[in-house]
């Protein structure tokens, strides 16, 4: 059972309260989003914090996997690791497009390349794993 | 060049907006800080969402850093590995203890246990690197 | 079901070629395990291998899960997240050191500590996850 | 300064001993390398271990590297986080394909997707980074 980027949309708008992400695109194991930035995702300096890119990286990893096994709220995080590598643009939007990996029965697995929007340089890097509750394999 | 736990309060207070972060301690290549968990932090289902629990541990290894070299605003994360091992306690407040496993003339490494407060299981574990700006030394 | 260090020691010494890789102790959530260097573990300049390094880190998780779930071969590494901090000493062997901090139904996770033997700083720390199969639960 | 793939294997003929690692190729911030598997590099039923694909993958990102920056022989990893997501083919050698994301002054940071060889599904995925010696830049 898979599920559309719109159909995620709609579950996203309804459950959950990230007004600062936006779904591009979802399907084909992959995902991308965009994190519309504001003051509050900077740090002293302007620069976009950490803790927005963990976000942005987390989300891509939930967008793709939920295009995969169809609306499952209860697909949570086990692991997210990411490596910061450039500074982002500043006063630029944050795009993620993740990968999957893996999508097995009770574990997926992915990577996401961050970008600020319109450059071609990754600005972080992050893989990390889901883990999918049982009763909706 | 160390600072104390109020010299890091009185920073954070003037140049961060991270308003639902709380310093308990710092100092001895340790900090323990608190997240004041509101609506916000939770995703579907009442749970402490995981990039709050991963912006907590960012920001418990910069309080133990900035303790010991003092008051370095562009110390920078470049890597933060997180493991989410148990669901949070609800309506609980998040503790986050950190201990630096090292501190070089450019990079500082530790790892932060992540706990539901007044609970005893340790609810995901970090590591992470920050690096140190080098007119800082 | 556990398995005492006596019992790992017999299975690992009939069914693993690791000749390099001696059992300290396993128990309680822990485990402390040496790697007796010699020349095949060092690269160029006499230092202890990375690969030699997260091999040891492998292992003592999985001594420490082994003791706590009994001998079940089927155990199998998920993840391993290695920190290098410091040069080994030369000529010395390195002991790792594995504390679990949860001990699930189908996953294990720990934290390990490496050290060059007899010497008090971390040289590497890791963190890992195990899978355990379902039927050994 | 960069070296290119036969450079780096007179080189590394010369002063490692890892003759269980052949290099395939390298250049364009990106490497290929593969191990040849013997008995040594197996685990109780007969799969590739854990070790031997985190060797593979430290040295994929090593030899990327050289072939950017030159015959380094004290770049040093100082962190690699692999993810293990399917059991190798039995009795296949490990192809470990390497591409660069960040070469900066002082660090260098890269992923790793490694393969049965002849299969197309990712084995493991490893992400790493190598610090370099400041008189090299």
């Amino acid at each position: 059972m898979t599920a559309t980027a719109e159909q995620i949309r709609e579950f996203l708008a309804a459950d959950f309260s990230q007004a600062d992400m936006e779904l591009i695109s979802a399907g084909n194991q992959a995902s991308k989003i965009r994190t519309v930035i504001t003051d509050r995702h900077l740090r002293p300096g302007g620069t976009v914090s950490g803790p927005t890119m963990m976000a942005a990286a987390d989300f891509a990893l939930y967008v793709a996997i939920l295009a995969e096994i169809g609306i499952v709220p209860l697909a949570l995080t086990t692991s997210l690791n990411t490596n910061f590598l450039r500074r982002p643009a500043p006063n630029c939007n944050i795009v993620a497009e993740c990968k999957l990996l893996k999508l097995g029965r009770t574990l997926a697995m992915g990577e996401v390349s961050l970008y600020s929007e319109g450059h071609p340089e990754v600005v972080a890097h992050a893989t990390g794993t889901y883990s999918i509750p049982p009763e909706q394999k």
